[in-house]
């Protein structure tokens, strides 16, 4: 009885190994194409701006609204990180990613985006647009 | 002694409402300073990097392999952002996060971050760091 029972118990764990194993493959290959064929799709990009710095403030105000409003209600907005050169704040950046190149079409006619573009076209003194291709992304899960 | 009895219940669930706010104030407070303290004290910078053309494919694998591994290892590396230009895939930025310069000081003296600058020392044209302030981040939730 005792070395059935052990058999059983064998049996037991490498069908688990066996069954864990096999979920991790088909977990592993779906995550996988899903990850790949929303990378191959997103558009990934910098919007590097110049602001007069005598509109720093209001400018800098009028970008939130927008970067709020833009991922409240819009579905293919995915992502906006906007930060600060430390050394010369007027240099601005934006890391922006849009689910795809029709999300970011429909993006640039919704009211809120036209708002901004109104509100900011004499704080701006230049605007650089950068197409980017995604080398990783790597975060802790927390943050 | 019911009086008495109604009066201590009183007096307890009272006190409870009392220490629940005191504790809810207290609990605000040190969250909320705990909060600006981690954004005021996040080492957020990018690093540009110029890579030999004839190099590119080594340098972005150990590139990779860094990131990989000094999120899953180091508890102060928050993430990484590597991306390059469509139009130019040798130019190279990378959007890091720390969780304060103590975590930067740690990491560089890591063996994998160590390993990578020895690795790519052939490998990089020119290096640019430029340390920023966060003017805003939002992303949906499940992104």
């Amino acid at each position: 009885m005792t070395s059935c029972y052990q058999i059983l118990k064998l049996h037991l764990r490498f069908t688990k190994i066996l069954s864990f194993g096999f979920v991790n493959i088909v977990l592993f290959l779906a995550l996988t194409s899903c990850a790949l064929a929303q990378e191959n799709n997103q558009m990934v990009r910098f919007a590097k701006i110049k602001v007069d710095p005598l509109k720093l403030v209001e400018y800098t105000a009028a970008l939130k609204e927008q970067m709020e409003m833009a991922i409240r209600v819009e579905q293919g907005v995915l992502s906006y990180q906007a930060v600060a050169d430390k050394s010369d704040p007027t240099n601005i950046t934006i890391l922006e990613i849009y689910a795809d190149s029709a999300a970011y079409q429909t993006h640039i006619l919704t009211p809120h985006f036209l708002k901004y573009k109104e509100t900011v076209k004499d704080m701006v003194i230049s605007l650089e647009l950068v197409d980017l291709d995604v080398i990783g992304f790597v975060r802790k899960p927390d943050h």
